[in-house]
């Protein structure tokens, strides 16, 4: 018998656990979630105790973690990524192999020859952005690669939407992940990428500006905002020669050309405290951040004017959805622009009880064959079966269970720290997705 | 005898070095200038050994900054912001007194209670702005209180700039300050103020658009970009429920316009290291911020067009002068975009051997009295004497020299965190400025 310790089991964590729970009578292994707010776990564990066991834990509490942990053969981590680095030492210390979605901290590098001699891995960015995206990548860069072929461009894109079929507003967006972060996405530092050999640099007060159009068969126009840094990932996907590299988000075609107007007007700032009391409206929210000279009849046009925008055009309508220049009133005082933005945007954007939300991924690879240049389009479309087992919750977990599974089956052969980049991980992984559903479509385009 | 430690002596200290030498006989005391790079404080200090000793300390050595403070009456700290606390902290256990130019950092706040039982004071934000805006402020706002006024609107204006003797570029501009905050100006969160009743937030990317004009006799239109906090002043001031309150920074007209061309492309950002070569041209740094689809002939058209100027108009004029469309490079590889930006600035903008800066503050108060509005519009206008005893450095140095003088007195009655706003501390510095020719010019208009 195999012992899991799931850290951390936010909604996200459902598929994963399922998978755990599914797998556990085939696989001899018992599982133990330690969550602070516990209630969503027994429900998810219900009728299972004889493999999976809740337990409450506040996970900041040093020595209840390390016993728990102690207690295991293999942890996977989904705690926020500040908790990350106590954990990845408690594991090196405890001698436990791990598993975490995140990105890997840079204080973790050092760490590499330790959980070597160790013989402990630490399987990073296990999640679907980080996580799928560099597994699909690498297989068909391995693949390209041992044709021979010259790597010309490679761009990717992905974005955690709503289903066609639960798009009911003129944003085409809910939220189906933390919406803090879709709210401060892109702020913090410039976005960079390399295109046709010349470095690009785009500040956030632009990001939603310089977007890229992917079309989808199906689905329609989506719009790409560039990542925070691609550049990094020539290095990581050995492609470091490679003219041209962009890596973004995708959001609903219309999407950021309507979200810039925030970004304009400085709605999504997080820096500072607003002094508007509770009940200021939503128009006063906005007058706040217009020039006092600025003309019109009202907020709404003194807006649409300032920004530039055709008052019945597409981006005033989607502000009109939010009823932003409406009487009702921000509800919360002393929070930051932002954090005002974010507490409606969580009322009119909640994905409801019968919605589904939508993963999807794109990849394009241009190169060179035989003195021919051509592409490959690599698509990934998910959507969720509910809004517990969502198309987040299923590409983010499931590529951790079956991580999960490689690993204690000793199906991995390398220890240390690791990215999913290579075949023994990337192959078992893509191809038990793809039995789940989870499946790229590919076509090569001559260009 | 008594005895003064004036703790880091940049440029901006040598007018008030000065002022305490040439006040040591008549006032009987003795200064010693404790500064890492000590080669110009010996320069500075020449000819006077028997009133000024400068002494090489590296402050932020704790037991060596300690031991000079323990044996000193006074201490001046002209110390970056960062050592302020170590050094306040020094001042209240070996119960000295204290005057800096810096902003009351808040981590000081709490210490209050604690100077106040020691007998001790601090003297905060005593050079120009913060200073002198502050002593000329309460000054009129006193006298105006007095009359029963009801005070409408204040707007305060600051800037250190080039004399218009020494003005030969077309920015305007020299560098009389730190280079590096000048780049940054503005940057981190939005500005704050307060529009006839109506809170208002200009977020960074639009402060140098939307500016204030402000037109001084004889030497012409300025332009004033918001500061950072101007809403906080309103309590500290005691005009708490005033409708109008900003705060702002001056540059030359046309200056704002053009430093906005390098925001929009994000040549001010400070948040990563740019991947461009040492050998890299101005015009290759200006393409990295264009995108890859920007049009035009060449790199100087293309931004002109992607930024929607006017290629033969005066933001393109003032960025040619610069030099940045040619073949020279940026010279060094690593740095941010600001820091890239800086270094070109510095060559551009360096105030020459036989140039003198100036520095230029305006206020405006409106108030109504006995049943009708009125201004008063108060400028001072302070030009350097020559490149070390710049208008910078006296308009920030001698208000602290005449601080120290009314504190070793005894002539300062409060005791605790202060700031220079109440008579005993502004009527006798604003005085005496004023004979050191450092005036304001006050004039009432009819609204």
């Amino acid at each position: 018998m195999r012992t899991i310790l799931l850290l951390g089991a936010g909604r996200s964590a459902s598929s994963l656990l399922k998978y755990l729970i599914d797998h556990a009578p085939e696989q001899e292994w018992r599982v133990t979630v330690a969550e602070r707010a516990i209630a969503h776990v027994r429900e998810l564990t219900r009728g299972h105790d004889d493999v999976a066991t809740p337990v409450e834990l506040d996970a900041t509490h040093a020595e209840a973690r390390a016993a728990l942990i102690a207690k295991h053969d293999l942890v996977i981590s989904m705690l926020p990524a500040f908790m990350h680095m106590d954990v990845l030492k408690d594991c090196l210390r405890l001698k436990k192999n791990v598993i975490t979605p995140s990105y890997v901290p840079d204080a973790l590098w050092p760490l590499d020859a330790e959980f070597r001699k160790a013989g402990l891995t630490v399987l990073n960015e296990m999640g679907v952005d980080p996580g799928i995206d560099h597994m699909s990548a690498m297989r068909i860069l391995d693949a390209l690669r041992a044709k021979g072929a010259r790597m010309e461009a490679f761009e990717s894109y992905c974005g955690g939407l709503v289903a066609p079929e639960s798009d009911d507003n003129p944003w085409g967006y809910k939220f189906s992940w933390n919406p803090r972060n879709v709210v401060l996405a892109g702020q913090g530092t410039a976005a960079r990428y390399i295109h046709d050999g010349e470095l690009k640099y785009i500040p956030y007060h632009t990001l939603y500006q310089r977007t890229t159009r992917v079309e989808l068969p199906g689905l329609g126009g989506f719009d790409g905002y560039a990542n925070r840094d691609s550049l990094k990932y020539r290095e990581i996907y050995g492609i470091s020669g490679i003219p041209t590299m962009k890596r973004g988000t995708l959001r609903k075609g219309g999407f950021c050309e309507a979200w810039d107007a925030f970004v304009q007007l400085g709605c999504t700032e997080d820096g500072y405290a607003m002094e508007l009391p509770a009940d200021a409206t939503w128009a006063e929210y906005l007058r706040s951040f217009l020039p006092e000279n600025a003309t019109g009849r009202d907020v709404r046009s003194a807006t649409a004017q300032y920004l530039g925008l055709d008052p019945e055009g597409a981006v005033m309508e989607r502000l009109d959805w939010l009823e932003l220049f409406g009487n009702g009133t921000i509800g919360k005082a002393g929070l930051t622009p932002a954090a005002t933005l974010q507490r409606l945007l969580e009322q009119k954007w909640e994905l409801g009880p019968n919605d589904k939300d939508m993963l999807v991924m794109w990849h394009r690879f241009r190169y060179a064959l035989e003195g021919r240049s051509r592409e490959i389009h690599a698509a990934l479309v998910v959507k969720g079966l509910d809004t517990t087992y969502t198309a987040m919750a299923r590409t983010v977990g499931l590529p951790m269970g079956i991580g999960a599974k490689l690993l204690l089956n000793g199906k991995i052969s390398e220890r240390g720290v690791l990215l999913p980049l290579k075949p023994e991980l990337y192959d078992p992984i893509l191809d038990e997705l793809a039995t789940l559903g989870i499946a790229f479509t590919e076509k090569v385009v001559a260009v």
